[in-house]
């Protein structure tokens, strides 16, 4: 038997400190050596890294595969979405189990592992969405903590879905107690559902007024009222998709204090503003998610967030609906619109074009950013986030020469647009590799549907 | 031959990112291979380091070796001042080399290089403070930035070695230009030249007066104006041993601009406070430093800045005196008492029990303080700083279990008092690898004197 | 018939403004003539203020007269609480209408009106109180504002009374839309319930735990919730009562950038501290009110933001209760204390005292927080808040050169108890005139039952 | 002999707190009389203010007439200046009178009061300008803050004007002793020196490099500078003519936390942004002036500040030269333009217009801003600075109905252009009248040569 399944040759090996050349050494599905020089012919397979950089798997800690939502489903599910993400570089997800009101945390567990079950070709995990609280939930969350769901996820807004302060309170006591994590999309119901009664009874039912229903003081009242909350509870905290600069000054300001206080920001936020909805016809409603793009001093603030350590992670989102038989319920009206965009296949190679390339971020934060931060806060770390010995060998081999102009038809998202098409980047991976196997190679898909497993989560930890 | 010369089996190796444990393989003074078992036949030398963390050797970027100070010399030299360090778990310093007036850089160099040449026990390298600038000095910075002293010190205050706001920004220009980094004494000179007067004038002597000649305004101040000057010149910017939270205010709301500003403080500032000045007789002059002590609520400031990183590295500003022969100069007048104290030797232990153990920082975030940061701002990365494939063996091995308290007579320090007389810490040093060599093995000096190496230093970076 | 009815001589006067020495002139109970000299054979009736201060009348813009609250009722009456304010140079009082649960706002304002008619022995006026929200109350708003009654008050805590925030949304709109100021009492409902629920769980029933359920976090998150609404609305907003430094600077920062925010606080804040929670027994139930006494580092702040203008208002939040008979209701259990505490009759010796005497604030400020900034806000301006041609004759004459050491038996409030027993104060009025009508002079009631006419107000102003 | 030896009747009196309709009585310079109505007939003059506002005489403290600068002379002087003033209804002006190198502040003060003495139509009085420190200046300014001269300039900028920090802080430290004020243009030196000579050395001599030369950094950090060092001196500061928001922050921040730090910024910041630098061939020299002209959101900070009262002053810094004949003494080079731009005569119509009919700042405001506020700060009160018993009898009748555009031709200023050039105003002065005695009347000089008095200043305010 060889010492080695798999040897990686003369790669520039990245982590969240640290770039070097070193040869990977993987047994059993782990990273096992790491030396300046590992003998080829002790190993069962040997891909050669020369020139090219070795990244931890990347991790997603934000999808919605699958996802009812408005009337339809997201169009990626837990097959066609774990392929776009191998694609892409990532080699773990986080879904949402959303629970449905009236019902336990651990039905909606079961519908969600019913999706996945046999279908992912990463590796994934699941938070839980909660819509609907009482003793009995809170009995579940302690439960479902130990048994590798420590996260949850609130929703502040959203009819149907959001919950009350109280609930927040009561989730963040719980949390804090038992160790797990809550997460918050955070803007203000009222002000939000205010303007689109407003809007839809004037006749402004154009996409664009999506955006201007949520305005950034939705956002940063929200954002602000949950890290208060947080603060008296003195629980960790989790902003999903921060997305403008005053909800960053709070989470900065609470992190300045040493409060646990954690944000993550996605490529939307980064590269796309509100001139998009404007694009003519109803091509606007491409980007009709929440919160919405916003103008692009906002755009400015999140790269320096991100640079400075304020944001923690950048996660997609991914949401993806058809253009065409989707988004189009709400060609009358932006509230039917399914809210949501695709975006899990390009995180890294968008990041490293307009982050790394740029000087923006380092190639240690890019690192940081997409994989060692998501598998620290959510549980996953060791065994996820790094290269290092004994951890997963979850590999991306990333070459930084290749240049493309981004279109439709580059990607492997199962929907009909991309909200980056014409973006130029720089980098792409070339080789992704899940617990020693190797999924994606030379842009084919050579990975085996359900060889992804779930993940449970534990020892969740604040950066 | 052996395909190592030494293998460390079993530790806990902890980097700024990572923890786990592995095997460490050594060959001709780098690191060459890490993996979950190396062969100990195979090694010429192994060292047991189970239940132990396995740490970069930590480096201290601000120590203050045979340096002259108001007509008395510190009391450590190279070779004392190294085997103390090396104890501490220190592997490499940068003393300061200091021009004198109407000399060039190079004289001050060649100064600081004969104080040290042959007596070090491990690696060292210089910054060079500037007291007289001019042209040809400029001139000499742009050359010697190329050959390994890229940083350069500043004094806002102190007679005789204060200069300029015009010198900060030609200087901060210059840095910026060849890839230097100025780093900066930030307190205001005139608030304490008028209280020192004025204190000495109404016969105010006592060593209490020295703190309240330097009040937290005056470095809020100079932090304040120096931070302003970098931004000007776009230029990063360095403190050294920053003491109270306004300037850390300072650093903290540029930094969360994105501006390239660096800080560090010491453990004087981080577990000393105000009250030891009013410690019986003379003894207050033991404290006697600048910037001086503060009241506790800054301390609690400072510990926070560690922890969100607003504040990246903790060094010693290590420049003992002894209280009998050297601090008693003053005895009359609080002026005349030799500023500084000994640390060198408890940096880690005290971070370490104080840090770690109470949670304050996390184990990834001590080493990044001790040893990662210092490394990469000062351009000794990655051939120091980290636990890698590459780089220089510099390694501690440190028992999280032995418990003390700390006396004078624990430490090698060539100085008749310690300040931290009396603390208990948790966690020592057993073991001090410089490229490869013991040097201190279970309490035991076994290095070489000359052994330690000048480094040149270059590809500084901003953390 | 002479040409006054009244003229004060040779009093100093003081406006927000100005200090001068000159006569004053009343004609049919309006000022109709300042002069360095007015003939004292024209008038009436003549008082000599040499030395003494003339302020224009005080307003009192909070008090809860004849108050029903948890089963009982404030002990101050329309006659005994104007009697009261009266001795205290207040000539004004604006009090709460509380709206009934399914009860309409002119039923509450019938209810109170009954309350007040023929006993006041000062002018009057009343917020109204919403507990209740729909769209004929919405309605009934906008014609009340036009009929007098311009300022709302919504509770965001206080099972029973508190409203959502779409009710404050929908308030603060139509306030907006219709020249109407909305106040609000800022803490959160949630935290405070959790607080209570679980002290009393615990057993902890001391009234102390009156103040532990309601920490500043409370106040300030509900004061930056409050903040954000009414900058979305585009709406001007009073929050009443404010006791802390977090919740003063959201209000700073908000006032620094442009927004019609206000905020009053009250003597009990800026005097008194968390300590007296410790007294004895049961005497810290005298200081059950809602926010909670709090730090000591909280008063300065506050001081300061009278200081620097970013508070407005002092206010009394007078509502006693008995403590015996009264508060002695929660005897077993703090949360069956009534809320409030007596102040109507010290506020403008107390804050003369400890603000003007001590330099903290000046004369003129101290008028501008008593008088003009209440008659501003809350559409009392010109009639009231100001002493000028024209405006009614609401005249405080203040001798600076008495000191008086606080005892219950000094005042008269109906209430066994003053909060501010024992302190020393400089400077009481020795005559109320309201409309040209002496109501107290040299410390005896000369004024009539029922004097007091309702005051309609109008055109709001933000300060 | 008349009552009064002037009436006027049925104005709209404006003071920094009130707006109410009333006679005003004058006897012997003096305000004798505010009344419903005064009998006309027992007055020597009678002045018509039906349907006008009767403001107090407005205060311009900060005018440069008869400066030396550069090689030339400010075109007008104190006959000139004062007629202009009094056209744009200020009654009162604080010149500078500037100590040359090596003299005393009294020669400066002779020199002054020779250019003044027989020339001004309104009243006036003189700050010193500090520009060579020793301990008999020190001394001096002892005495002459007894003597009537108690506020003080200091330039941080100018070669040949500029003293360094030590002079700062003692002048400080001197002014808290004594009751003076310190008053700054604060600019940073060496920013602003480095860049004038590069853009000298790479031949941009273009005006718009006057600008460039001298970014908001350099006045930000100059401000923050003295800001701290006024609070270590425990001493309030005066920052004149600030221009940018981050200056604008360091005053908020400060006076936020109770320092006594005023300042003021001039028509010019508020109106005219860096766009007019690029006007064609050398116009831009018209706006060469210290601190430039900025970017328009730093002219809506302006706004805000005055708003809410975090500025407290507008005052002109008038120094008008001649286009042709002085500016173009810099036609070749921008650091040869003499510094300096006319508006003394329409400060008040450019603040009415642009500030109170837009509402950005209230009637009274107004009045505090122009009048009221500058008499406080600089010791006029209350001889000047409002309409009360006592005060001079400094008027200004102002027609809110007039609308001009304005035109160089329009104006009094002796000068050959108006940066204001086109601007459409709403309101300007129909007469002014100083001490009694009308200076301009429907656009008619009718005052005296020689009139205006030179004014001693004592018990200065903190604002």
């Amino acid at each position: 038997m060889k010492a080695y399944d798999m040897v990686i040759k003369n790669g520039i090996i990245v982590t969240a400190t640290d770039v070097y050349k070193a040869d990977i050494g993987i047994k059993n599905e782990k990273i096992i050596e790491i030396a300046k020089e590992i003998d080829s012919n002790s190993a069962g397979n040997v891909i050669d890294a020369t020139d090219k950089y070795v990244f931890p798997g990347a991790i997603d800690v934000h999808t919605h595969l699958d996802m009812p939502f408005g009337g339809t489903v997201s169009s990626d599910n837990f097959e066609t979405g774990t392929v776009a993400a191998a694609y892409g570089g990532t080699t773990t997800i986080i879904d949402f189990a959303l629970q449905s009101k009236g019902e336990s945390l651990k039905k909606a567990l079961e519908i969600w592992h019913n999706k996945a079950q046999g279908k992912a070709f990463i590796d994934y995990g699941f938070h839980i969405a909660i819509t609907d609280m009482n003793d009995e939930i809170l009995d579940e969350m302690k439960e479902l903590i130990k048994e590798g769901y420590p996260s949850f996820k609130l929703f502040m807004t959203y009819e149907g879905l959001r919950v009350n302060d109280d609930v927040l309170l009561k989730a963040l006591l719980l949390a804090k107690e038992e160790g797990g994590l809550i997460c918050v999309h955070a803007e203000n119901f009222y002000i939000i559902d205010y303007l689109v009664k407003k809007f839809i009874r004037e006749g402004k039912t154009h996409p664009k007024f999506h955006a201007l229903s949520r305005p950034t003081i939705a956002e940063w009242e929200a954002v602000s009222r949950a890290v208060k909350i947080a603060q008296f509870a003195n629980a960790p905290l989790y902003i999903v998709h921060l997305s403008c600069m005053e909800a960053l000054k709070e989470v900065t300001y609470a992190r300045n204090r040493g409060l646990p206080i954690m944000a993550e920001t996605c490529p939307q936020y980064l590269l796309l503003s509100e001139e998009r909805y404007e694009e003519e016809g109803f091509n606007g409603a491409k980007y009709v998610m929440s919160p919405p793009l916003r103008s692009s001093e906002h755009l400015q603030a999140l790269w320096e967030g991100l640079k400075c350590g304020q944001l923690q992670v950048v996660s997609t989102d991914h949401c993806p609906f058809f253009l065409k038989g989707q988004k189009d319920l709400g060609k009358d009206s932006f509230d039917k619109i399914p809210n949501g965009a695709p975006g899990i296949e390009l995180r890294l190679a968008l990041l490293f074009s307009y982050g790394v390339m740029t000087k923006r971020i380092t190639l240690q934060q890019f690192v940081e950013i997409i994989s060692t931060n998501p598998a620290k806060i959510f549980g996953l770390y060791p065994q996820k986030g790094t290269i290092a010995i004994g951890s997963d060998a979850d590999l991306v081999i990333f070459d930084p020469s290749i240049e493309r102009r981004v279109t439709k038809e580059l990607l492997h998202e199962n929907v009909d647009y991309t909200p980056y098409e014409g973006f130029r980047i720089t980098g792409l991976p070339v080789a992704t590799i899940v617990r020693g196997e190797v999924v994606i190679k030379d842009g084919k898909l050579v990975g085996q549907k359900g060889y992804g497993k779930f993940l449970k989560r534990k020892n969740l930890m604040v950066v």
